[in-house]
């Protein structure tokens, strides 16, 4: 038996075709290609395709693969109803883990898990659940549900049903650059919750259902709402120093920072960082923007030594505010892109699975009497 | 980095007071008492606080537990009218899940993860879900609803709200031996999700829903469904030799035999069996018995030698199906008594956290070029 190793750091539990990561170099490939190379050329939908068939699709494939996706942007029927019966105080993480799981009761056969069959589910889940969020934050807002159109990408269609009007191209591809970014990153929580619960050789609703549950922890997806409240937090760019420099003597996290693979800046953050720029430009949030690289350079300046760089989240928070979305909705949006990724692991744990099974150390008593309730 | 295991066999991934297990020998242990001496002197109630506290309670901590717990029989309101509105096709395991998940939706506070709030939410869920399913289960019968009566003890409490009738003594002291011998098993595939989701400081409602994701599939709780569909696909004892051989020969699974933690007979299918013959005979099943016994005693001729012994499941179809529960309720059954020693991990994983995050090893292309769509 190996010696308990806290969190599995440093464990290989999976083999994966998908995302290569050096977190020394600050190095992220889905499928060999850089990530850079991806933000700047490919789309949300192809990135998928790429993610699941480990090579990029024909232009036949990518249409017929979008084609898919874009018949399953309209919920099952009955779904509609139960979205808009939930408590309109309910955090959308509850929601989209509720309404991905309840999918499964609106699929006739939700347990087939042959390859073709759990890809098939693995769509049904990447077409709704922008719907589902949509209309949630929609129907707690008390505005007319905007029904989705088949005409538009993952990325317009999703801010369309959101906002009740097309983006610009400048917010679309703000937001899909931003959901290929997030699509898929090694064996992180929420996606080895997914491949754990796939080994039993469950279904495809109940291991998205975990992986939507892990995310929302604030020691993962949920970080991006963390930042945002920082950054509310600091009245103006003048304010960044003290508030940053307090922050660091008193050891408190600064939050978009640090991350347990990378020891460089997260390449993410990179591609994130030209994006938030322009978009802050673009609506008038510039003021946000400069605290935000008003903390970099201040984190650049006291712990990057240390290799504490900004991660992922750092700039999603901006972009995301930027595109008009509520602070709520920053971590829906991580889920939304990271489906792409669970629903590729998942795949990959189906072919060939082995049951995730470890072993605990048990460290308390032996030899216990039960002692009668009167005499205790 | 360590080479990669797969399916984590051996690997140690958390430290637990609750279960010791020894699978060479066949033994289990709550808190360091044998779970034999549980079956026979405890109660589910008294099971599920000692694993939660690491010691029995007194008299007085009994009652005010079961006080608790009996509080949260009843449903919050809104979530009956939410259960009896689903799917009336629905597998009860994704009916579980689902709702299991929108608990998170009826409480005002979700998120609290400090160890005292974290343990009353794992009470909730503990308290509704029995009232979930046999509201499911009455609703897709056509039947009137039986609401929870505060008097009865848990496993009572259940089996009048399934069938609108008081259990016998029999009944309802067997089906609470079962909750005791499932409530807590080590690091088990579901207990591992839970605790995998609960280290991004989630909540407890998305590390239980994981849990129940996970117990659905075929190689976890799903089993005990397995192993009623083979007794129901052999017509009588005279037939158990040669359906059994020919399985064997085939190298089909046999439901119900073999674990990967016990190389001797799991000590919950001994103490499962006593109950499923008891039970069978006051039932008018005692040829379901004699089948099940005749399928053990060819097993322990031809495979005992390999170490596959009878699981837990393997009497827990034969209790089950005398109880009168129908085939779909079994794994459902499993996951109201695990929700009990999910929760404890659930707390134990919060006092100490960790994330996990373990590696995947990437086995897939490097340096590919991003070549455009024309050009494939």
């Amino acid at each position: 038996m190996s010696e308990f190793v806290k969190g599995l750091e440093g464990i290989v539990a999976a083999q994966t075709e998908m995302s290569y990561i050096d977190g020394e170099k600050g190095v992220l490939e889905y499928v060999g290609i850089p990530i850079g190379e991806l933000s700047a050329k490919s789309t949300f939908e192809e990135t998928v395709f790429l993610l699941w068939n480990k090579r990029l699709p024909t232009r036949s494939e990518l249409d017929e693969f979008t084609s898919e996706l874009r018949q399953r942007y309209e919920l099952p029927a009955g779904m509609e109803q139960r979205v808009t019966s939930l408590p309109t105080n309910a955090e959308p993480m509850h929601v989209l883990r509720t309404m991905v799981s309840a999918l499964g009761m609106h699929d006739a056969q939700p347990n087939e898990i042959e390859l073709d069959r759990a890809r098939r589910k693995c769509l049904n889940v990447l077409g709704h659940a922008p719907t589902i969020v949509a209309y949630f934050d929609r129907y707690r807002r008390g505005l007319p549900l905007i029904h989705p159109d088949r005409s538009l990408s993952f990325a317009e269609n999703f801010l369309y049903m959101l906002n009740g009007e097309k983006p610009t191209a400048t917010m679309a591809r703000a937001f899909d650059i931003c959901m290929i970014l997030h699509a898929d990153h090694g064996l992180n929580n929420s996606t080895f919750a997914a491949r754990v619960i796939i080994s039993t050789l469950s279904d495809v609703y109940s291991a998205l259902t975990g992986a939507v549950g892990s995310l929302r922890g604030p020691l993962h997806g949920g970080a991006n709402e963390g930042v945002m409240k920082m950054l509310n937090e600091i009245p103006s760019v003048a304010d960044v120093e003290s508030h940053v420099m307090g922050k660091l003597e008193r050891k408190d996290k600064i939050m978009g920072f640090g991350h347990r693979v990378y020891k460089a800046k997260d390449p993410r953050a990179s591609d994130l960082q030209g994006l938030a720029e322009q978009l802050a430009k673009d609506t008038g949030n510039e003021d946000l923007y400069a605290k935000s690289h008003a903390i970099e350079q201040i984190m650049e300046r006291e712990v990057a030594a240390k290799g504490i760089y900004p991660n992922v989240d750092f700039y999603s928070a901006t972009t995301y505010h930027c595109i008009g979305l509520k602070l709520d909705l920053f971590t829906p949006m991580f889920a939304l892109s990271r489906i792409g990724g669970w629903s590729g692991h998942i795949i990959e744990q189906l072919d060939g699975n082995r049951l995730f099974r470890p072993k605990a150390e048990y460290i308390g008593a032996h030899n216990a009497p039960y002692t009668p309730i009167d005499q205790r």
